[in-house]
């Protein structure tokens, strides 16, 4: 489901959403993930503990809340690809604006290491990004041979969406590994080139 | 760090782990994993409460610990290839045995259901395989060229790794949606297929 869309009311709801995982991301990044409570986010951003459940299920939630709508954004870059282009290249065209994104904001390198230092955290996530692979494949599909059965097509719609988010995924910690001094972007290159040739269509 | 030697000390505990998580996937698969709490695993596997959380963390750490050594056996198999064999296709034959045992065993199916159906497993599982990534990648980057700089050549092993194992993970998914009606080995082919080429060196 996108989640970038809705009536007013979830447009609000989000509004809110974004503006305490902003709030709580400050706090994470300033004195540790496990160090603050619910209770001491819900407070700098102006709610009762209460409320901050009514926004969200956990204190985990805050995190994985930031790249809610990740898998559909991608599925958005592939989709406006040329139409004639493979889809191991338009996949990694389409991870440019994530890539941007998280290269530009000065927090990410901290964000991502607390990730991935955070069991629960990193877990999350990664259960968050096999939903991606999902939105991602529906996109990929028709960019394979029409000769397939739709059983085929699924399966290799989704093995090429999935391994290309875990090579966007290890380039991503390699980034962080690297303490964010090697571009991203040519980290993601080298990771889904090892695999598979990255040449036009 | 191979999980599965030690002294006789760690033996004995895995011993007695694996007959505990025996006991409990087959209480979880016959009245699902929710229903049942550790009081009753314990009890079932003639352990007190106190006992179980001797050898596990947690209920999920019972599920988790089946893929304790999956990882290292995947490696091990790698290891083995011919050494001209190129990455992709020994990584391909590396999971067999993998897929062998996930199919020989009757409970496999409904265990595997109940990992991706119940959210707080799954999360784990993810999470576990980025360890299976390393321990591959380890073993996968003597198979790339010797020209690689050392940092080139442990990004692009764990591009593989990751890419490899991302498309396991899919085609198993598929096997489960398709209620093992389908030779896992041969949707692990065509999702690997599907990213690169599995020919011969």
């Amino acid at each position: 489901m996108d989640q970038r869309q809705g009536t007013l009311r979830d447009r609000k709801r989000r509004a809110v959403q974004d503006e305490v995982a902003g709030i709580a991301v400050d706090l994470f990044v300033a004195n540790g993930y496990e160090a603050m409570t619910v209770d001491q986010i819900a407070s700098a951003a102006g709610l009762s503990s209460r409320s901050f459940f009514r926004y969200f299920a956990s204190k985990e939630a805050v995190v994985t809340h930031l790249f809610d709508t990740t898998g559909a954004d991608i599925a958005d870059a592939l989709a406006a690809r040329p139409a004639d282009e493979g889809p191991w290249v338009a996949l990694r065209r389409a991870f440019d604006g994530l890539i941007e994104q998280l290269t530009e904001n000065p927090q990410s390198l901290a964000l991502i290491r607390m990730i991935h230092e955070t069991p629960v955290l990193y877990a999350s996530h990664l259960h968050k990004q096999t939903r991606w692979n999902e939105v991602v494949a529906a996109t990929i599909a028709p960019r394979l041979p029409e000769s397939l059965r739709p059983d085929e097509r699924r399966l290799q719609a989704g093995a090429l969406a999935s391994a290309g988010v875990a090579c966007l995924e290890y380039a991503r910690q390699e980034w962080v590994a690297r303490d964010g001094e090697h571009p991203m972007a040519d980290l993601v290159d080298v990771a889904m080139r090892a695999v598979a040739p990255l040449a036009g269509p």
